[in-house]
């Protein structure tokens, strides 16, 4: 490509920096656009013209929506007696496409990892603790990843937790053999733990 | 997802329109494009308008460029006398990504193609004709894929611009085994062809 090619160039830059697109199809992406200016690039442009405009972080739970606080901490048909305490926006995401649970939620922001220099106050903790903290909130669920540094945030959460609330109740997702998985493709560590976490029939 | 999250939406469905990206990487670029309004939702919406607003479709070769005649065409370094057949612009970017190229092209804009109901006069071929019909031009090369809908193309090119100018002289693009391909990996058409076209060491 020349280098007069600037507009197409920086649009196939952005492109690539998506997570999920590579070069190759940010050059796809790109020439699909520009193809398809009005069935494609325009609505592209105006839904990132709005979600710039509109999207915001709950004040309240940390959520992304177009109020603030969202729709699900104002939704009045949700339990506000039981708190979910997630990684990201992602897991409130991933955890409403179950449609099994009713409360309500609060993104931390991340998780601690001494190795990458997370500590305490780089997360949304301590309002998590002052929402808890004599609140009508009964039982925290601590939905972090089951990876070292997810359990760790949940421990180091627990602890706190219970310094400014004794009477909450405190719970983990269950661990065990994905619905779906075999076996044979699982990690020893999950098998161990399936096993060690049996449920009579 | 509750049903007020229309920003949300409607940014993850554009998204996940692009080729190359599925409902799942378009939440992920959704959330990175909102988690940093301004590192990377701001130059994304930048890049696009200023792709909408600047890049045209050269009107000499159907090349993607801020100016039409594109910095291709317009470029005096290039040979004039020798054209490049192209499916569409991408192959252009291809063609021009080995530097080994220096002549100016043409965009097809697709194959002909029976089955997907692609015919003559729903390809860039007219303009095709004008430009080889007693011009400077001295060689056509076809550079379709190796497809059958490509070369049917390429039959059929070759008999029209013979029709209107006897004495351009023809060519393909080389098939053969891939730079850096491994014999066992590729199809038997390809080694078939490959073995057919050897050259002597």
């Amino acid at each position: 490509m020349s280098g007069q090619l600037t507009a197409l160039d920086s649009l196939m830059k952005q492109l690539a920096s998506l997570p999920g697109l590579g070069r190759r199809s940010a050059r796809r992406a790109a020439l699909h656009l520009l193809l398809n200016k009005d069935a494609a690039l325009g609505p592209l442009l105006n839904s990132l013209e709005v979600a710039r405009d509109s999207i915001v972080e709950c004040v309240r739970c940390g959520n992304l929506d177009q109020n603030s606080p969202c729709a699900i901490c104002t939704d009045t048909k949700r339990s506000v007696d039981i708190l979910c305490v997630v990684e990201g926006v992602s897991d409130i995401w991933a955890v409403e496409r179950t449609q099994s649970f009713k409360g309500i939620y609060h993104v931390l922001g991340g998780v601690l990892s001494p190795l990458e220099g997370v500590s305490p106050e780089d997360l949304n903790i301590d309002p998590l603790l002052e929402r808890v903290k004599g609140s009508e909130i009964k039982e925290v669920i601590l939905a972090m990843g089951a990876t070292v540094d997810g359990q760790t945030t949940a421990h180091y959460l627990a602890d706190e937790i219970t310094m400014v609330n004794r009477s909450v109740l405190l719970s983990r997702l269950a661990h065990g053999v994905p619905i779906g998985g075999e076996l044979d493709y699982l990690d020893e560590g999950t098998i161990a733990t399936a096993l060690k976490s049996r449920a009579q029939i």
